[in-house]
């Protein structure tokens, strides 16, 4: 794993960057990220780009033997944007429009912000598309972090063409939405709202399978966008230099479809600011599984007491290239200023500089330059346990409940604790099932809270089964159909593989450890959980399942 | 007590309707309420009307000797009418116009509404007002429940003509509002403010005498709506026929004159989802009181453990002629969905299907048609507890303290605990004396937060304890006129009956069960109370009261 | 100490005047404060000026020999200039502008409410500046209460020509901001944000330089608007009338800069509702050095158990020339309307008006003549403990974290608790240092969380030390220079006092009672705490350095 850090040499005076490098170099730091909030600088007026400092900058780089990331500024659009063109500043669910001041002030579907977001990416990449110091591009920043959805009209309007293109007609939409439902019957997909708050004195949310496919249709956005700028940086750019973005998963409630994002990189990459051993083990095997590759760990923080036991682990899990520490220096001004990174404000070399430089230098690094895209270099220890992934449960996760907004976080966050604490915990590692075509090869499949049917992944639990392996899901799976719809019969997994009926359903757990049903179905064993199981409940049932395949 | 279900011909494929409803007269439930959220399918487009399949479905209740409430739709405006006349949408306290998406989107005060609202409603009385089948009309759904009040101009400009007939002049409302207090003497009505929120730092509220008059402002408004429907409703259904609306009471705050509401009506109407006793048992009496007759118990939950005892206890109150269950089936879709209500999401029965049907078994059910609007049919045990219910005291409590936001609920919901609660658990029964009038054969009286002084009440009072009656009183009580302004006169309840003077005012309580002072007059006793009292306060002060009187 | 009362003859029938005039003088009380929020009473109309009736109540207040402080009414603006000029309403930071209703609706930098102040002083100044009965004048009431800024587009133009003022040009801004970070370059001082709330689904606060900037200007348009009253009144009230105005320090979080505001005035007032020894002890010593003279307690509660105790320490600090008490009769309507004051709702006196009557008549009442403007007349004890209180610092903290709603009020309460309790609970006085000169005649300074860099103050730190003072500090002490940026060298303090570098930057306290480091520097000692020090550290090193001096 080599080891690198956020490091901007458009935030310091040209004359420390020899510093600066060296004391990198000498701790064994190889690759740092640079650029992505430096649109002012690069064009600090429209179509005026001024990007020599970025060329010295990766000559510097090459001279200390460091390797570099660039990333693409649109997370940060510069003032001169916001005021000309007000439209590409995103609005809130009540409907306000966000000023300048802060960033990802941008709404992804407003022209003149694609337009401009086309310009500076090209200029980016015909410059320093084959830089010898060049080893990877970086989308934007935390796509989805701040800004989670606009609620404009131009993303009104993009909605509705989108929901167009979904449904027959907009009597097939009313019917699957079941809009007969107070009254909500649409006579033409342009009468369909933009999901903003209601303001009355008790708010109510709005349609599920509406909001649903808002949720899918924010994730399509976003998911767009990056590839747009990826398109851009290809074309200039040779095939050997990957592609990514840097996603803050989980972290802030999980928004994006991160296979449909990432299957269209090359690269996964993950921002994580945490120092709990499972969380971090769950985020390695996750990363991971999303494209079944190591991936590139972007951000992580400088701070922790225990660095070098979390670098271990972190190597340990054979699923990471790179880690970037954010950040090699603290910032004295601005939002994130601080001051002590690995460097201190003053400049010097703090603790955790010279943690680092005891680890790399204990680890044999290997040649900076065998990494390339999707190469699998690591060896995975055999994971035995599944562990089902499935974006569009989590987002009907977000929309149960009376209130309008989104924030029950039981899905993302319930995956780490309890669930793959639950293993964590026993010393057992997850293979993340994503898609169906991934779950094989191993001996018990936990099956939590996944509400939304999907038949092809339903035919491969029944193929796991069948093949004997063990199966621990909890009392809500495939429930509801792919428009947020409760189903009014049973799925196969409750007719074949239960054997049970309508009796099944809401029933409150009966037996211990959140016990809803257990059976068998030839050799395999299933057991139900209530949906509200507690980490003691899971700790014993995957103990109980995988103690009895000995 | 006859019971009912909610179901819904519009939510359900016709060919399921035969099966549902043999279903339910199997159970027992001889009562259906539908379409009160249908307005799309009645009238898919403006002016366009399509209530055929109303026609079927209300023979289809006569098939199976089902009665039939019919909602009037007026709570869920069609798309077409919110795209057509913005104005119809209500505004919030911070001047933000809701969207379409919810329910109860609409301004009471819009013409558009309210011209819309006649055409509809009209068009259903034509229709079905004499159906065979028709056994009430239903107005509306929980009016004041979402949407309490709407604070848009067309609002703003009718409240202020609505003050201009209270007063003799702009003066006398300076005057009686106590204007000169922060500078805020009104030259025009036409100057008064919508009380919207306050958009400072620190958030301060309107004047006390305007909000109370803003509350008295919006339940007129609230009532004058339902009363033009029953009007219209009237005028083409003939008079056995009862009209009643549904009313969420208190479960969020309460904010409309039921008296008002339900004298302009034939039945009133509660939908209470509650499982404890002696909030059913509140319930029961308070809503029998409001019109001293019986009332229709139109929505009430499916999911209890112990359904068949709570039925008992509200048909032992001798004082709800119908009960219906809301719903007989769950909806897959909307809002509202969920997978089990008497049936189940596949259609089967459920649990509590057969807990009712073994409950309408067990009870020889009356005749389905002795029951005429305003018959009382109960014998309802002896009632020697009043409870003094006011609804402006209620509504000045709302309005005590600094913040803007009217949440304090003290006063509805302390009429249930403690003060109800403290009956309930010695076998007592209240009567609510929600009218001066009401204030007859009983031996002791409760008189909580009364804030608001009533000249015709403290009369009746005087008339009870020369009677010989007790009083258990507040520390508060007829502190305020009117308008929501501190008497500066003593009023004659402390000068007469408790003998006391302007040293009364905010003693904390100095004696044991919150008691600040305990007097006689002749054989009457008199308690005072703190306003803080607790549930053991009041319960010892009512065994007290009531024992010395054996 | 000279006890005053709020009594509003606007507010009561004139009927009264004589009645309510002869009990307070009977109570020993010789001050009244009135007619601040009577805007509307004095000018009815624009332009119309009605104060015969002051003028009454004037004469009224020489006859009972009771002196008079005349309010200016500009914290009230009528409802017709609100009606004629709505840009004298202010905006909030999401962009909506508040209605009429409550108090403190104006926008401090709208042209029609400057012109409107301007108007209604010059008039009272003019007619009421010679009249015996006048002890002082108070200028608006609490600025700064809950209007504590104003985000408006005349603010938001103000504001960046304000900054024009305050940098060589847009590149020194873009400079000392370091707005290189997130791309925030700007090209011209008007693109520079009203620093409005974000409106993204996670909010972010703008940069920090930018919002420390904010809060300034704030302050000096509120010094600015105060100062501009101040001339207005001098111009025609003879020298010896002192004109103060009553800031409500501290409770609402501090907001304006107390030495800028009061160096303006001749006297400071503070109005304070709190029955905390300590909490009183600090506002009596607090308030008196920020203009290093009495001051006058402008608003104190009525409502006390321990009212006369209370008097007793608030005139034992020897800092109060005069109390004023709020209020003397309850008001029955409006926004603070109530029961009991010194007087009851029904006109008799309440139990404090006789603790009152009782402690006045107690103390030798000094003759109600001899106080003039700035005279100090009390003796206060030695103070030999200073404390640093630094508004740019107390503003720095407010803007700390991610949010971006400045409600961080770890400084101005942490003075209070714990740092002030901690010598309150010692017996000990402070004497507050406000500015560099005032650090003088001490033996031991106490300088917590003085995060932005004073070189003047840190010059008189050095004397302090080098003179022998010990010296107790949090860790955070200057490390900010006067932009809220980081500073990249070591200050003096750090290098010369305490001997250390950049390693010393936020270490966990490693020692006792929050101990990061302690040393000596001749005689002095040196102790430095971790921010999060609480009562028992403060009191813990208080008592160990003030023992060594013995």
């Amino acid at each position: 794993m080599l080891i690198g850090a956020a490091w901007y040499p458009e935030y310091h005076p040209e004359a420390q960057w020899d510093r600066d490098l060296s004391l990198m170099a000498a701790a064994g730091i190889t690759t740092v990220r640079f650029a992505e909030f430096a649109w002012s600088q690069m064009e600090p007026e429209p179509g005026r780009f001024d990007t020599d400092w970025m060329a010295r900058a990766l000559d510097a780089f090459q001279r200390h033997r460091i390797q570099a990331v660039i990333g693409t500024p649109t997370a940060t659009p510069p003032a001169w944007l916001a005021e000309s063109d007000p439209t590409t500043l995103p609005v809130d669910d009540t409907g306000r429009r966000t000023g300048f001041g802060t960033r990802q002030h941008r709404c992804y579907n407003a022209p003149a912000y694609r337009e401009r977001t086309r310009l500076i990416v090209e200029h980016l990449a015909r410059r320093f598309g084959r830089h010898p110091a060049l080893v990877a591009w970086q989308i934007d920043n935390e796509i989805g972090g701040e800004l989670k959805a606009c609620y404009c009209d131009i993303c009104g309007a993009a909605f509705q063409r989108w929901l167009s293109g979904r449904y027959a007609d907009i009597t097939d939409l009313n019917r699957r939405w079941g809009t007969q439902f107070w009254s909500q019957t649409y006579l033409r997909f342009d009468q369909i709202p933009i999901p903003r708050k209601t303001a009355m004195q008790l708010m109510v949310k709005h349609n599920p399978s509406l909001m649903l496919e808002w949720m899918r249709f924010q994730s399509q956005v976003m998911v767009g966008y990056c590839h747009e700028q990826a398109a851009a940086l290809r074309a200039s750019t040779p095939a050997a230099i990957p592609i990514l973005t840097n996603y803050d998963a989980f972290e802030w409630g999980e928004n994006i479809d991160l296979r449909h994002m990432f299957s269209g990189l090359d690269l996964a990459g993950l921002d994580l600011y945490s120092q709990k051993d499972h969380e971090i083990a769950f985020y390695c095997d996750f990363m991971h599984d999303v494209k079944q590759q190591p991936f590139w760990f972007m951000e992580y923080g400088t701070g922790s007491p225990k660095l070098a036991t979390e670098l271990d682990a972190i190597a340990g899990s054979g699923h990471v290239d790179r880690l970037l520490f954010f950040k090699f220096r603290p910032f004295p001004w601005g939002q994130e200023q601080g001051t002590r990174e690995l460097l201190t404000i003053m400049g010097t070399p703090g603790p955790n500089y010279h943690a680092i430089k005891e680890w790399t230098a204990r680890h044999a690094a290997p040649s900076t330059h065998h990494i390339a895209a999707g190469t699998e270099t690591s060896r995975p220890a055999r994971r035995r346990v599944g562990v089902v992934y499935d974006f569009d449960s989590s987002w009907s996760r977000f929309l149960t409940g009376w209130s309008g907004v989104p924030q029950d976080l039981t899905y993302p966050r319930g995956l780490i604790d309890p669930v793959y604490k639950s293993l964590h915990d026993q010393g057992e590692r997850a293979r993340f099932v994503l898609r169906p075509e991934d779950l094989r090869d191993i001996e018990l499949l936990l099956l939590p809270w996944t509400v939304i049917h999907d038949p092809a992944l339903e035919d491969a639990v029944a193929r796991h089964v069948a093949g004997g392996g063990s199966l621990l899901m909890t009392q809500d799976v495939f429930l509801k159909n792919r428009d947020n719809v409760f189903n009014e019969t049973l799925p196969r997994l409750y007719r074949e593989l239960l054997g049970c009926g309508a009796d099944f359903l809401d029933h409150e757990p009966a037996g211990a450890h959140a016990l809803v049903r257990e059976t068998r179905a030839g050799a395999a064993r299933i057991v139900v959980l209530g949906v509200k199981a507690d980490l003691g409940d899971w700790t014993h049932w995957v103990r109980e399942l995988l103690r009895k395949r000995v």
